[in-house]
């Protein structure tokens, strides 16, 4: 599924980095790579960021609908919920933040002011937005974060009514997306319902409600995964998939475009 | 506007701390100290997430629906947004996420096993929901982050039509309540229209759209203020307040029983 | 006992603090949650330091003799003499300092340049002294760091012979303060004698001697407190206050006109 | 060039991690996105990094000589020397340092006890032994570090004469190994000699001598690489790609049964 | 003047550390490379620190009166403000204060349980409190801190009345205790009398007085010393040093029995 | 051994300091204070390196071939390897980057722009040279890293075929530099041969060999050192000595008038 053509910035030279034109948007993937149940590989989120984030700069590029370059995503990110588990690698709150405020640093030089952070990771979300603003305010970057799709516990929908609109995590659209990226690493014959019921007794503390809560993943289980991912398609995977790059396209040109007054 | 009959933790001596009952839910109100244009004093923030902390606090406990104290809330947050401006007093992204960890870090020697923060400023949200996974991570407290009300940049409504949903700093909203609760600090004569027109050129990036984006707040203009004050009433202040204490009430009720599973 | 007319910091618009006078003085109080045996609340610190920064602010702006602004005090600070007990939340010290240091370069943005810190906690004495110098040399505002009343074990006298000069945390003054300020809240039949007399087999190590030690508060005994609260009184304390309170205003004067060549 | 039936970390599973041979290698390969003059792509360190710590994984895998996997590797390092240039993205020394041990920290959880660094980048050598260091001391990890070739300035050998021993970046041999992994990167004809051949006046001091000095690559001129790539060719570099891969893959099945006593 | 026989902890071999008698006080001594006006080396707190904790181990030793090893003494530490000048090494707070708790944590391992800071200055008093504090409560160490003289800013008296008793930096005393123990290193010749006597017009801030204040010594001219050195002599310093000398040895006599109950 | 004669940094005052020659080398020994097995004192790599440096810049000195000043040396720096072990006194990689980094800030101050770096402890060579980078990019001193003698696990010689190339710590030439310069301190009849001969069963991964690996010194034994002392001899110290003075006096040369171009 690898796009040929993709604008890369480490395909370039630096003199070839100092003649970007100006208002060119760099895309930043970021993943994870951590436990998602028995049924999904650990790159998951990886995979889905990078991949979305590959073929919506492609798309753009192709049209040239707006300058981006795509930068190399960062695998490792904040995975602290899962921190319990086998196969996760994560960064604390620190280092990821360091991390990406050392990127937001460098591209000044590189003469880059607008970056797009491609995120498929919920786990990242609440941190890039602080990174977002702490770039903006010592180095001057414009700054974008944007989500492969909105995780449920942050205000994005399609969650399975099976669900409950719990599916954060391992669940039907992830699994589905994966299916359609990776299905050789898919073990859909491992994987069952993992929903927390208990969260639907509550109103206004939950995934997706006013209050949210501090949680680890081993809060709802031995197993990891928060969702239904049985019944789970490649088809449904593709559409999400399509969606998403569009999505992202679509945001790559306003990212180009963007300004507040 | 002060209640009587609150149950503040720092009225407590350290036996009675130790004997509070099991489940008892911590609230901790989060302010700011920033400026919010010409016509409402640097503490509005800082104002309206202690007095309506402090009221559902006081209505949970004259009801006995469950057991709660109220923790000195913290003035000096993270106004990073402000920081070009006078009366702005901001901490930066770490120290307040140490301050955050290492009052929970207390609270689980004090046998505290539930802390909510009650905010009332939009620029804490992303790193207080790091705070509540690193809490809980860490010390095991169950945490719970409620905006006051939440923010239109976060998927809140009730921002005005003529602030075409953007009202996000010292605007309708927000001089309202302050036309509510400190009247005698408001000077409505000295506000006008501040809303960035241009944002509703994009779909996708923006307040409260899919993609946010990272901003300070002189990027809308010199004056510092977001939406529009000038129909702000003391009526319509009462009534969103009067919503939020009951609302937050309802949540403490909710920490306290709250369970994964 | 809350005045009235104090120039509170936070009751101003961000125009109005660009607009305050020349050599204004901003008064910081830090007082402290931590435990305080089982006769007086955890409060105890932070109470009488913020009543009696309050107080002197309101006297010097009452007699117009300086320039005066009052801060929101801080009440987590360092208390990590006391982090075994229930009820103490405290601040390491690396965060209090960088609190501190951050609410100096803050007010640099708002045209302070005299920063004065009105401390109740005597655990906060030497890290305030080394922010009073990096605030300093960093964000040039002139800096000074005032006790309540200076601590026993820092130089300062008042400890009753009961006490054998070592009544430095709960005892005989701090405990008459808080009859005169909160009487409700003391519960002095609960109080004994707890004066740790194997210090006075020492000369040259020990409270208010020429050589001081690290201690924590349980290195005295599992009650907490150090000195002798049973005979005070709500008198002596409100001869305490009212000489604090005097001595604060003068310190405000001084520190409005304080030069060094 | 992408090898099949690579075994990779991120392609497993939690349990499939969980469930991986005592002993088994993980191999990390260490990159760089930083300028290296106008003829090679910014890429150049972790292109040769990654294509060759996959060779020899597959090799290794291929034979059974080892348990081994390949985790993803880190393409923003250290880079320092490299600042001032576009194109540049660099980590500070904290912030990779922190990087490495988190990275450590979750291996630990993850069952794995061997950690190889292949680093194709000279600037990481040092603070990867720190780190090297670190990780067994805290976590107990046995940790290597490999370089994809010994760096000139570090002892390795193989820099031209023309070069006096100085092709540090972006010389003879890094070119040729362009040439053989990435030719439509390349831009050879921009390229020219650049030697300090002033450093061949001290004996003691300068690349492969005693005693190291402290540098940034503009010190050496502005175009920002230190060697002679003019006479650099593909077959060079596959000869030299190929040695690299043979020795990694030596290197994986010592560090596999590797034993201190 | 270098004393034989002094117990320097440097000279055990590491089975040796391990069999110290129990309660061996380790005494560390803490100076500064810090600017000390044209007239003392910049060495003169490191010198009398050293010389004085070096002579009063000797004492002990050779008295029998306590177990007593020396521990090498620091020479950069906090001069902060000096940081101006020529001649100034300095640590900011953080560094000194991880490198007095990374010494207490090692010795720890050492078995040893009391450490004495011998100052010689003033800057580096509330520091070494936080970190004696932070000593006992992480590592278990009883600590102790001790001045040379305890500073005329802090408390000591013996400041001339020449120098109004400002003599806090480059003065008569420290002039005098150079005289005797490097009398070749002193230009008097140099030195004038440097008093600030506006402070003088201040009751309740100043040195020694009871408020403190943030300074850098060329807050008060531009020459760096504080203090009238004119008059200073050897036979002065000799009957300093020889007073410091003998109670430091009475303070490790304590060290080593010191108890809190 | 002490030279009289030497010229010290810290015998100067802050007029001196800011009249030194331009382009003088400021030489700061770096040594450690660890576990060194029984025979050997834990001042080994300070007094080694402290009293080479010594010698080396009184030679330089006494033959104005370059502008010179020895500064104080460090006696605690990065033993981490030894932690496990009474007598070890280590800071950590963070603490002890500062300290280098502080030094090398103030020294900017001063109007140094060179600083020689002398080495004694193999386990700082690392972070020293992190260090050299970091003090060159942020204050633009040239820096150099010069060790007493190349540490066997870097690349050096020497070690004894009784070793196999392996003494890295109190083995034949450590400890005949100690017969030679502290004789009274040695207990060669307390050593054996402490040699990890199973190091020899690889060929790639080892000290001295291509491949580094993280080791802390109990990996090899409960005895904490490696090598061969047994044949250790003062002529044989002398003779190291003498050549590691020669060779340190001819850096300092070149290290005054190094140039990249």
């Amino acid at each position: 599924m690898s796009e040929t053509n993709v604008p890369r910035f480490i395909d370039l030279t630096a003199p070839q980095v100092a003649a970007l034109p100006p208002d060119t948007v760099a895309v930043l993937p970021l993943g994870a790579v951590e436990q998602h149940g028995p049924h999904l590989p650990i790159s998951t989120d990886y995979v889905t960021a990078t991949e979305a984030a590959e073929a919506a700069v492609a798309v753009v590029a192709r049209e040239g609908s707006a300058p981006v370059v795509l930068l190399p995503g960062l695998a490792y990110t904040k995975s602290d919920e899962h921190h319990w588990s086998p196969g996760t690698i994560w960064l604390s709150w620190d280092t990821l933040m360091h991390t990406l405020v050392d990127v937001g640093r460098s591209l000044q030089t590189s003469g880059i002011t607008r970056l797009l952070f491609v995120n498929g990771h919920g786990g990242n979300s609440a941190l890039g937005q602080v990174a977002c603003r702490e770039i903006r305010r010592r180095f001057g970057l414009r700054t974008f974060f944007a989500h492969l799709s909105v995780p449920v516990d942050q205000g994005g929908g399609g969650s399975t009514s099976s669900e409950l609109g719990m599916g954060v995590h391992g669940g039907h659209n992830e699994t589905s997306l994966m299916l359609h990226l990776r299905p050789e690493l898919v073990h859909l014959e491992l994987a069952g319902r993992r929903v927390p019921e208990r969260l639907a007794e509550f109103d206004l503390i939950g995934f997706g409600k006013p209050v949210s809560f501090g949680w680890t993943s081993d809060d709802f289980g031995p197993d990891g995964y928060i969702g239904d991912p049985t019944g789970a398609t490649a088809e449904h995977g593709k559409l999400l998939f399509e969606l998403a790059v569009t999505r992202l396209a679509a945001v790559i040109g306003e990212a180009a475009r963007f300004t507040t007054r």
